[in-house]
């Protein structure tokens, strides 16, 4: 039987799941997506994912490699697996690709997005999709004081650009061989005002060769202090060069974290 | 003991209630509304909401009324309710109103606003935000292909404006005195691409006097028609004239529905 190795790439709002890791007694993303790749070939799929996504943190982009013996066309399998998919995980694309491709091993760049917004009052329409930051700063304010805070935020983001150790950005307890990431691109922006809610969301953008446990939600939790006046835009580097986890901010939650876009 | 009526106006996601409406052995927006008020008042409130949302229907500017004796002063209540409300429903503003104002009998405008996109392929992230019409007529397609679906569905919604029999857009078995109303704006527009998604997503906006049981569900379902290509936008008139539900669309799905506004 001739065996090809697939690519697909998958769409998801984290909010019910336990992750993507399978686990028993648990509902995760790989489960629902191993599941349906069973009930599609007949076969026992094990898919390995680009990343250990936590609970409540979406995808937009996410990518998974799998070997199969089935005979259904590369392109087809995405549009096929959607049909024994529950509707918050989309497949969105799928292709074939070399044997010796793995999902997280060859991931060369990775993009996360965080949205974060400030207001005495939280958004029930976006309460599992951007973080609430409770404060008044952000009440009957004119656009100039949203802008200003974007650009803080901005200017404190390209301090993570370059190659750092990351130890203040990284969950106490986590452990890894290096705490050595590159960032490639890191910015904050303010997005057009949300069009239900017609909320004012910020967007924390990153781009990476990889990242720490925590690290982006780490980074949006000190961001926030910048937004907040707390910290200023260039003690970032002095954080960044403590390596002291308590010198950074709080972990943000996960229901505004996405996983974007992964390059290979 | 001095009475006072307070309005106050909510926001909510209508993913996880079985409608606005109490009821028994159900989790319901207005159960939850009414717990809260006990909560914080120590008062067994019964609430007037100015409609009665369907389940999975969502709103960005729900407005209710109640008579209170409690002393919290008038713009304090939404503040302060949110404190005992779940995080899918917030309370937005609230201010005090003359006594004989009622948030359903006195509502003179309400706009609703409706969500849909066409593709083959479903968004996980949109999925209780918005209908998904599965069609591969947009996939790859230029920009004037959904601009030439948007003036045609905009088209077909003028028709909608003006002092009408809603009979043919009306769900069957609902009773009322009288089947017409007055639409004062519809139309249908693009949205700027989803940020998270990337998806084009179409809007139908309709301000009306009031609106029969599903009138706007069926309106959406026979714009989809048009955005098909099944229906003229010529004919929606025609639709009107005949008074048969059957010559109408299909009933969209509640998720694409918020009640966006009412004006008194």
């Amino acid at each position: 039987m001739m065996e090809r190795n697939i690519a697909l790439v998958l769409e998801y709002d984290g909010t019910q799941y336990s992750g993507w890791q399978i686990q028993e007694n648990a509902i995760t993303v790989q489960g629902c997506v191993q599941k349906a790749l069973r009930a599609l070939t007949g076969e026992e799929i094990s898919v390995n994912g680009c990343s250990r996504t936590d609970a409540g943190v979406h995808a937009a982009g996410y990518v998974l490699n799998f070997v199969t013996q089935s005979t259904v066309p590369a392109e087809k399998f995405a549009l096929a697996l959607n049909a024994f998919l529950p509707e918050d995980i989309t497949a969105l694309t799928s292709y074939e690709v070399a044997a010796d491709f793995h999902a997280r091993f060859c991931a060369k760049k990775k993009t996360y997005r965080y949205l974060f917004y400030p207001a005495s009052r939280p958004s029930a329409l976006l309460s599992k999709r951007a973080w609430h930051v409770r404060t008044t700063d952000f009440d009957d304010v004119e656009e100039g004081v949203w802008l200003d805070a974007a650009g803080k935020m901005n200017l404190a983001a390209q301090s993570f650009i370059g190659t750092h150790d990351f130890s203040a950005f990284r969950a106490v307890g986590s452990h890894v061989t290096t705490t050595v990431r590159t960032i490639f691109d890191a910015k904050v922006y303010l997005l057009p005002n949300d069009f239900v809610t017609g909320r004012r969301v910020f967007c924390f953008e990153v781009t990476g060769d990889g990242f720490l446990y925590n690290m982006v939600r780490i980074m949006t939790g000190t961001l926030k202090d910048v937004m907040t006046g707390k910290v200023e835009p260039a003690r970032i580097a002095g954080i960044l060069a403590s390596g002291r986890r308590k010198e950074a901010g709080v972990t943000a939650p996960p229901e505004g974290l996405y996983l974007y876009r992964v390059e290979y």
